[in-house]
């Protein structure tokens, strides 16, 4: 393939959040140009973003709608091969289902849609379309998780027992959603949020990484949400007790309002001969502990590191961040879909699918439903 | 007063570990001497630990009977003034009752009793006797616990509203209970450790520790116990999910299956203005966070301590550790101790009392009752 | 400016480091194109290097001479804004003066020329093109960097009186210059290094973050030079007394043969009023240390950052990298080079200029001759 | 030996540090009882110290002269077998030479002595005595350092290549010492604390500590020391450069003006295979670092330690800190003495001894010289 993929964006206006991360993510490995938008819910706005991203004003669009329209009737050698959906959760589904039937892949934020039944709905569409789907789960994109899956994958910690996850933020420990916080605003909005609150926003991410990591699925949870912050309806926090397929038991606990936290997510796996520790906030180590030997440290591109973990692209000792494991996310997929393009077939390609969007909705699905049963044990 | 305290010892034969680490705490800050003990089930097997302890022969006793009678007999100025109780747990209750009985105070390894039942009927025999009584939760006496504790109390953190807290080790991981090794031989057999494994080991520590620190009672528990290593019938893992008397939510997590985890008891606290994190195996500093600060470490004797935390022997940098976090709680109770016996009264020593050991034994059993509920919410 | 800035690549075939680094590093915020380059010493090669990156045959040179040569005559429309220069160090110079002096800007790797005499002539060459000069010194981008010197420059420490400042590695403790590792061959090789090896390599970075944190000038130094690795006439490690402008005085030790290092990069201040260190392996965190309060740990986009801190593109606890930091470098340059081709001019933009880059020669050149009189006190 | 060694003490009155230190760290191991004492340089004083520490009237003296005296004369059951000398500098010699030429053992503080000379007559003194001699290099005494000095001597680390020693303090930042803090005056006063000011207080450990644990001597040095204090003769900063007498090269910074800083000691040694890290600030851990393999965490008490560093008294997470280490000098002092005393001849005892001392001094010295000198090379 002779050409960058070119790709559209739905969502991610100026002064955005993720939205900006897609566009740095998908630009580091040189793979991918930025070739039009539906960055807000006007014409003017969307403009005035994809100026200020240097695009051209006949490519900036003021729907969605719009954009697919006019790109599929584009010339082949100019319209974008694939969009990317970085829009709150409600509007996650429309976007994705439009684009898909329209011929064009998507690569679209978590969590995959605002309910149950559309994630059901999606796995339909995207088998039918024939059309790539990735969704960014973007903590799995980290080499050093990575390593921790394939050291669980090849036995080295033995049969596991014990998992601990958590994600603690702290940004809606007082009520920054009555300020011009639009972050804020629609994740506390049930319409725009979906039933969970930093359930869906946070919670999934957990749930997903320790699914990854393990490669072990939840079968039971037990789940006690709070709501802390003064007026709010969804959940800003929870704690859970896990039961996994394999007889392992754990925890998992998560929050917004965990006052002075950054972006703490972090897992502890325990197996019969030893266990792995990783957390976000310090991702270039990998620590092993082991019954009979002294703790072991895992670095990015460091030494003894399994193959499916050598995916940093800079020299030991040189820290990746968050972009870099979004932008893993982001290249795996441009990789695949290269190869698509160029009529190669992949098998397992290492990135998050519709089907762990789909666990992802029943697991908040799940998790509502036995905080409302006041933490009964349900099944995912 | 003009002397060290005397101090009689049962159990802590040749070989323990509890009992060596009651010795050398007692001991650090010279106000109490070692004078006689009931080392271990016979006369020749005392003697020779008391031998190997320089006391001499005659006052190394071969059962607790033997040695509160004779003591009792020996003239005021040589008689021990109290007894540590470093026995398993079955062996806690018969001699602390003979003991204050008997007119000696009592210093006691945790958990307080084998039942429920002997709690309850300890602080009855406590409260009659008039004598000292204090239980050797020995992470409460570590600085940054106590200034934990001191900046709660005063509100700093504002109201509190989640509470995480973990024990973990990895030492029951395989089935070393099955080779020689006497602390865990009795640890998984229910006659001597009562009805909880892990939990009355550690797990009452974890609940002592969130309880002492954040100054909230647990109010109901749901706990999920595992059982990994095989045959074995007492719990060796544990998860929990946790509500406060305030409102304030959390989880426990205990474990002595977690491979290649040493003594990891750990506990973070989060209220509407900030938090606090602190680990026992780098008990040396308090991580704070704060909603609009950034963060701060205290170290022991550092700067801007509470006074209640200003309990570091040494300066700053000079770090404590296990034994002097244990000899807290020994100075505490001698200098009580001493006050007593010279007549000066002392309102709330800071130590841990009968009453702190009946909340651990409720503890047990709600989490024991809870457990066979499938983690039905239980009240302590 | 309604465009992206135009990149040339001079260097960086495939298979190179550094010159992957300086091609994601300019892509990540989204202002710079990659339009063409002289990747290679052949037009084969060079043309192979820039299929892969996805760039026509036509734009890819067999030597930096051509491209220049043919960009030049390029529409403006089309031909590249500026150079990337990212050659072993002897390849520095050359192709800097041939850019500027056909109207092109520079961004070019450390140390900026092959001796101290290039340095001296560049300045003029410099400032009689009036076109703009960068020079790669990445560690500058941190944003826990600029907080630090920003805390000096505004007196938070009070008069600085000692610096610690060390770069080790460890990658070459063993012969690898003598295996196929193209790294290594050229890096213990003067005619391609200079008279510095990893004095050179590292040494600058350390010497320019020094100056760079604490605003103050190395006035002199004494150094001493190790050559560890068998038949090495480079230096591989050194270890060097400074003493400051201010009186001020400390030690720099930098190596390549610290065995299992990997990229340790890492800086203490003191001043009069309290410290800061920074560590490269944790680049998202400042300890700062006072005479009376207790530590402090800034983090990037938390609390309490002055502006010049304020550069991460993403959330506190979201961690940024070594790209990123280097993309800080690109993206001061590329907001420069846009101000000036719209006519704006801009004062003391935040990135190495060619001024640092003599200061880097200077101080190689005066270690080496401090170590050449057994580390006699030599001033830069 | 059926009994405890009976220790008087010369210095350490009330409100002392480091002979409260010397007390608690010979209690703990329950081998030595504290029976007599000269605690000040009045009788009065040293009685009210005495009676805190419940001693007797007539075991408390006025002097060190008669503390030996009249020690010397009590029945060979009663009469102190050892003295612990824990006096400002100025203060060794004449007390560790009037007891050893009394048939007393000593354990004596560092430095050795006030003067060069003293120390080297001190080497006869000890020799002719035959008594057991001490000095408290008390960083020795941590596991972690002896199983770093294991892993060299065992040649797991290669040829050692480099060293990096530094110990930093910051409580002498201000003008401490024109307030009422008698730690401070006297190391700032010349005639109590001899030529050196940090150098002889913090420096010495740094000296003893890289040397015992690279077992390789200190070659030559070159040292710039620092005066920052207002008014201060002796040096309260130095920087070093270092040459070992195999070839490996270093670097030594110490400070008692390295503001925020508390007891900074660490300590990295690097070899042509792998590196050890150490920090006593965080005592229980050493970080290890290979060419080939990931970082390994060694813990007191944990797995793969070599017997020498088996030394903890309480199982892996179980942290000791900064008195067990002081301790351990103490218990394998006591050890040897109480095998002497039984006619046991032990080789090689573990803890520094008067030729520890002696080479402390020859540091100083040296040091001392070289900065006169304007940092020339100057051989110990």
């Amino acid at each position: 393939m002779g050409r960058k993929l070119r790709m559209g964006m739905i969502g991610g206006g100026t002064g955005s959040f993720i939205g900006d991360v897609h566009r740095k993510a998908s630009s580091i490995d040189g793979m991918i140009d930025l070739v039009c938008g539906a960055f807000s819910s006007t014409a003017e706005k969307s403009i005035a973003s994809g100026k200020a991203l240097f695009l051209p004003e006949d490519r900036c669009y003021g729907s969605f709608e719009e954009m697919i329209h006019k790109e599929k009737e584009l010339p082949a050698d100019k319209r974008m091969d694939f969009v990317a959906i970085v829009t709150p959760n409600h509007m996650h589904f429309p976007p994705t289902k439009m684009a898909l039937e329209n011929g064009f892949h998507v690569i679209c934020d978590k969590p995959v849609t605002l309910t149950l039944e559309e994630a059901k709905e999606l796995i339909g569409i995207v088998e039918k379309s024939g059309k790539l789907f990735a969704l960014t789960h973007n903590y799995t994109g980290y080499p050093m998780v990575k390593q921790a899956k394939a050291m669980i994958a090849k036995g080295d910690l033995g049969k596991i027992r014990k998992v601990q996850v958590q994600y603690l933020q702290g940004w809606l420990a007082t009520a920054v959603e009555k300020t011009e916080n639009k972050q804020a605003s629609w994740r506390v909005d049930p319409k725009r949020s979906g039933i969970g609150g930093a359930l869906g926003d946070i919670g999934t991410h957990a749930e997903n990484l320790a699914e990854y990591i393990t490669g072990l699925k939840i079968d039971e949870l037990a789940a006690d949400l709070g709501r802390f912050g003064e007026g709010r309806t969804l959940d800003d926090d929870g704690n859970l007790l896990l039961r996994f397929e394999n007889g392992a038991k754990g925890t998992m606990s998560f929050s917004q309002i965990a006052a002075g936290e950054e972006n703490g997510l972090a897992i502890r796996v325990y197996g019969e001969k030893g266990s792995v520790e990783w957390s976000q906030e310090e991702p270039n180590k990998l620590i092993t502990r082991w019954v009979d030997k002294p703790k072991k440290i895992f670095t990015p591109d460091g030494n003894d590191l399994y193959s499916e973990a050598q995916t940093q692209r800079i020299p030991a000792g040189h820290p990746e961040g968050y972009l870099e494991a979004f932008a893993t996310i982001y290249r795996n997929f441009a990789t695949h879909l290269m190869d698509e393009l160029n009529g190669i077939k992949t098998s397992n390609p290492d990135y998050p699918t519709v089907y762990d969007g789909l666990r992802g909705m029943q697991f908040i699905y799940a998790s509502v439903e036995s905080d409302k049963q006041n933490a009964k044990w349900t099944k995912i």
